[in-house]
């Protein structure tokens, strides 16, 4: 295992491909998809546009067009336009990131690198293990790759393995999206982002992001999710020079069974990713993690934590010089820091993957794990804010937002599993659920 | 078959125990529970209070107290008042109503003594069933009789379901609660509710009904969902005349697979009680039903419809005369069709269940049941009025409000079973969903 973990920790996507010309997202020609095929391209899928939830606010999902949808490796030849009305090329995912390009861009081909880098590796995973009874076939599993274009402009794409070996159900989506938002959706982001300029009229926004939700199968295997976003508010004067902007994003844990070296483990590699950057970032973020992945129904945690932040931009006040010797943070600063952070994904979630994968569960244990994915479920429908802007938008495309609920899940009445004083593996967790600890 | 339902479809519950005196809910003396054991007050539970949600309000939920948490059979010791400050005692469910008590007590009379009926009924149905791989034990399954006291007075009593032969989960519920409205309470109901008086003080309330979900193991018997409830703005001058009331509720059923007899009979019985009372009631509480019950992120609704009301009052524009020759209904008129709809259920849906119960079922066909449970997950969790006041209350009893989720529910991405095209009987009922029939 140790090599394949040393391996997985240069977990930031390096190239093997073909590097391809970076086409603008604006003020560009249109060229037909088969102009623009390449291997690396092709591999990523024609990485059109999904609605997936990135909690970035009800207008993103309008207007889906159902229609257009395409799988990966078709080249999406649609009408789609761009924020100024030229055609809509996809972003190609390139892995040499160039800071000549603008933000919108570099962070749509970080997400995308990140995205295929994650697919591929969860595939490695199914395909180190044997075949199953839930997954009998001798072809390992494969994600499905399903690719969207928006009709007013956008892209994305939902790759999602379900029946894995490993995996029961899994997804990790891109979204590359870009439309109007109006003063009202404006005011209503405004507590939150205080850059935000003056909510007079309907501006122009982009937002794209990548999000994961794994659900493995053995109840020893935990579930993890992973959000990382970057949003601004468009200039139409200066394309190139947003007028708002920011980052948001983070990754937690969430085990049906409590293994504090494991917990251990993914809290220290996310905390690594933070310390490089700021040290005020890791207890800032673990504290907004757990604040905001909680059950106020239940009276606990979703899971046993790890990072969340929302609003990281250079006026942010985490970002603001603590003292005359620290110099301000730059746009540059942060991205590398949304690239460490979303980078210590794989380091910290597959090792605890091999660790467990193969142990064997009991019905009792595989009982728990699916009263557990119930609270799962119960988070997701009642409090999480990209669920339900996602389902109260028109339009929105259900299929991708709610991706990220397990394939089964289970409720029972006054269940007596994890009662408490049962003094079982199954309280064991609870109790950790009801008071978060600081793992590292 | 035809005996048991014509027995059924006498569904008011009939007298054969002995007669007990009626408890006042206010201004009287405190007796030992010793003193008030009667047969019946012992065969209905201790009938201490739960809080279940009515879609009362979010107050109502406040301060349940847990420790006071007794089994049905033990009489409750515990130091509840009532909305007067006097001891608290429970309501005897007896079988004739007596017009000369407050409706308080007569609503809480009729939903227990229905419970009570509904739980006996549901048993048989149980013990009339075979063994099974789910149920294997020679003793046929019982309801879990759990009941409490609310500390600010009221009771209630959750009988519980799990693992039957024929029932998977089932819920049957009674809740007798008092407590305080504030303006701000009183303001969110005054669209709903016109003849509130103007919120200016806190005012007490009292609110009682009877819930039920039943979630069959089989596909091919459907869930079923009923509600009735009556709620009242108390006067403390004049606790037997209310400053506003009114009675709301209904019943709905959720099929897997389409029967378009279960659907036409389902609704006939319901329709019976209605045109029993006013010709207006059936399409007017049908047409509410299709409108509440719909999961509008899925554009489709939760089942195949049955009737919803609420706010249903003497001044309900429903209720005014249209006709110079009619004349106006009294709150008397307004009970016995709560009765009639309430006595309506078990006609309506217990030989469904008899058709059904012993059908074999594929691996396929429990799939696609799943599915629909998932479904019934979201609607509950995203839109249902009750659910979500109960779970944004402080101290509300989480394990009541969220008993009407199924044991097991599933979540496919883009799944196959039940799509467009695919000409199925599951694609069948999704077509009814989508676009609501009158069945009668």
């Amino acid at each position: 295992m140790s090599i394949r973990i040393a391996a997985l920790r240069a977990a930031r996507p390096t190239s093997s491909r073909p590097k391809v010309s970076l086409p603008q997202l604006s003020r560009r020609a249109y060229s037909t998809p088969s102009s623009r095929a390449a291997p690396s391209y092709k591999r990523l899928g024609a990485s059109a546009a999904t609605g997936f939830a990135i909690a970035l606010g009800y207008t993103i999902y309008h207007g889906y067009n159902e229609s257009k949808q395409v799988r990966c490796d078709a080249a999406p030849l649609v009408d789609a336009v761009d924020t100024y009305g030229y055609p809509w090329l996809p972003v190609h995912a390139i892995e040499k990131d160039d800071p000549k390009n603008p933000m919108r861009i570099r962070m749509a081909n970080w997400v995308k690198s990140l995205q295929d880098h994650i697919v591929n590796t969860m595939e490695e995973i199914e395909s180190a293990s044997e075949p199953n009874s839930f997954s009998p076939s001798s072809e390992s599993p494969k994600f499905l790759r399903d690719t969207w274009l928006r009709k007013e402009g956008g892209e994305g794409s939902s790759c999602v393995l379900a029946g894995g070996r490993v995996f029961e159900k899994a997804g990790v989506n891109v979204s590359v999206v870009h439309g109007s938002l109006p003063p009202r959706a404006q005011k209503a982001m405004l507590p939150d982002h205080p850059s935000l300029p003056e909510p007079i009229e309907t501006v122009p926004f982009f937002a794209t992001g990548l999000s994961i939700v794994i659900h493995p199968r053995n109840p020893h295997v935990p579930t993890v999710h992973l959000n990382y976003r970057y949003f601004e508010i468009e200039d139409p004067q200066n394309p190139n020079e947003p007028k708002a902007w920011w980052f948001g994003g983070g990754s937690d844990l969430t085990p049906s069974y409590l293994d504090e070296d494991d917990c251990i483990h993914f809290h220290q590699e996310l905390k690594k990713a933070c310390d490089k950057h700021d040290s005020r970032y890791w207890p800032d973020f673990k504290k907004a993690c757990d604040k905001y992945f909680f059950i106020t129904h239940r009276g606990e945690s979703r899971g046993i934590g790890g990072i969340f932040f929302d609003d990281l931009t250079t006026s942010s006040p985490i970002n603001q010089p603590p003292v005359s010797t620290m110099k301000h943070k730059t746009k540059e600063d942060l991205f590398e820091f949304v690239k460490d952070a979303s980078s210590a994904f794989l380091p910290a979630y597959v090792p605890i993957v091999y660790k467990h994968k193969d142990r064997k569960w009991t019905e009792e244990e595989r009982r728990w794990q699916q009263l557990r994915r119930g609270r799962y479920v119960e988070f997701n429908l009642v409090y999480d804010r990209g669920t339900k802007f996602g389902l109260h938008t028109p339009g929105a495309r259900v299929e991708s937002i709610l991706m990220s609920l397990p394939e089964t899940a289970r409720w029972e009445y006054m269940s007596p599993v994890g009662a408490e004083g049962s003094n079982t593996r199954e309280e064991e967790l609870q109790k950790v659920l009801k008071n978060p600890k600081e793992w590292v």
